[in-house]
């Protein structure tokens, strides 16, 4: 058994809500956050610049920027022309969903996490005020889990790879509250999928229903 | 039951032995095959002119190169300045090895064949003749292959994916016979892990030494 002193974590960080309280909670807990974000053929790059600023504001080890090509095949909302629902939640999954993305960021943490000796990556997944993606679920995570440390040294030689997700079984007002606790500025996230060409949220896709009426919430029973 | 009529397929294709090998079986055994290879930051990008070679030889329906950063963090020989080992196998994992190679370019697959409505993707890993990497083994894939039906559309929805390891357990002589056999012409293809700046093989280096042995061997016995 490995001690890892120093306690280092690899963080996935997209600028949301969601991943902003997932790398506070990281940092309170004791890990030294190494977070990692993706330029994976958004429509808009204003998820990276929040993303930066988040890290800046809670504190990391070091913030990885990496650049992917999901738009080859296209298949989503978020990275092809298709249009952006504004009228309420869809049954089933919908266009917003981003082929495997999930899979594929924690596929990059995992190496990232390998090369740096990390034994930790931290995902903000949530599978309460979910939109119906697959891979937002903890039997998902579970599965990666195991494959994960079939995949790499850390596993083959006894030292397991744990990937946290501590947003997991939280409403979306449990983790603003919990941000708020630990100090997260929310004004810096960017949960919008398809925000004006000014960086300002549509306010109308799923993604700005769920978090305004969740931050109405909180602020209306303070 | 979706009937996917047109059997297509992702197949992940580097340009070496191995993946050329795995195309030709996936073609023979008639599914339309949309191949996929990396620019990943490797020493030299012969790999991608012999994936092409390869895929225009044996025929796909289509060929995508995908850009991935997997040398923002290093950790091994391949992407970074370590020097690639030329005295023979070591022990255990060697400096070759990748940080999560497999499962990150199995995840961009799995993306692919999401996007394309595929349910069957083609890896051409090795865990006889392999190089000691944890994720050339059977244990690994069927870790993946749970893992990916969990994550995607395809496996909520009951149309499960297929990981395809045709090369899982045949030796090194075994894969080239067979690729004979398909007539692969394994002059279009490239294992070097470090070749000179022409392009040429550097005959030395751990995959040099396997494909060599085992191409003399093949023409000794013939």
């Amino acid at each position: 058994m490995i001690c890892h002193m120093d306690n280092r974590a690899v963080v996935l960080l997209s600028g949301g809500l969601d991943s902003a309280t997932t790398l506070a909670i990281a940092n309170k807990d004791g890990f030294r956050c190494h977070a990692l974000s993706f330029e994976y053929g958004q429509r808009h790059n204003i998820e990276i610049e929040s993303a930066k600023k988040v890290a800046r504001a809670i504190g990391v080890a070091s913030h990885v920027i990496s650049t992917i090509d999901l738009g080859a095949w296209g298949g989503s909302a978020l990275t092809d022309d298709i249009e952006v629902p504004k009228n309420g939640e869809d049954d089933g999954i919908p266009v917003t969903y981003v082929p495997a993305r999930n899979t594929i960021f924690l596929s990059h943490a995992l190496g990232f996490a390998e090369a740096i000796d990390a034994r930790d990556i931290f995902i903000g997944v949530n599978a309460v005020d979910y939109s119906g993606y697959p891979d937002c679920r903890g039997e998902f995570i579970e599965a990666f889990q195991t494959m994960a440390n079939l995949a790499t040294k850390a596993g083959v030689e006894g030292d397991p790879i744990t990937i946290h997700v501590p947003l997991l079984e939280l409403s979306k007002v449990e983790i603003i509250k919990r941000g708020l606790e630990l100090g997260v500025d929310y004004s810096m996230t960017q949960s919008c999928y398809d925000p004006h060409q000014d960086g300002t949220p549509c306010a109308r896709c799923d993604a700005c229903r769920l978090r305004d009426a969740a931050l109405a919430e909180v602020i209306n029973c303070e």
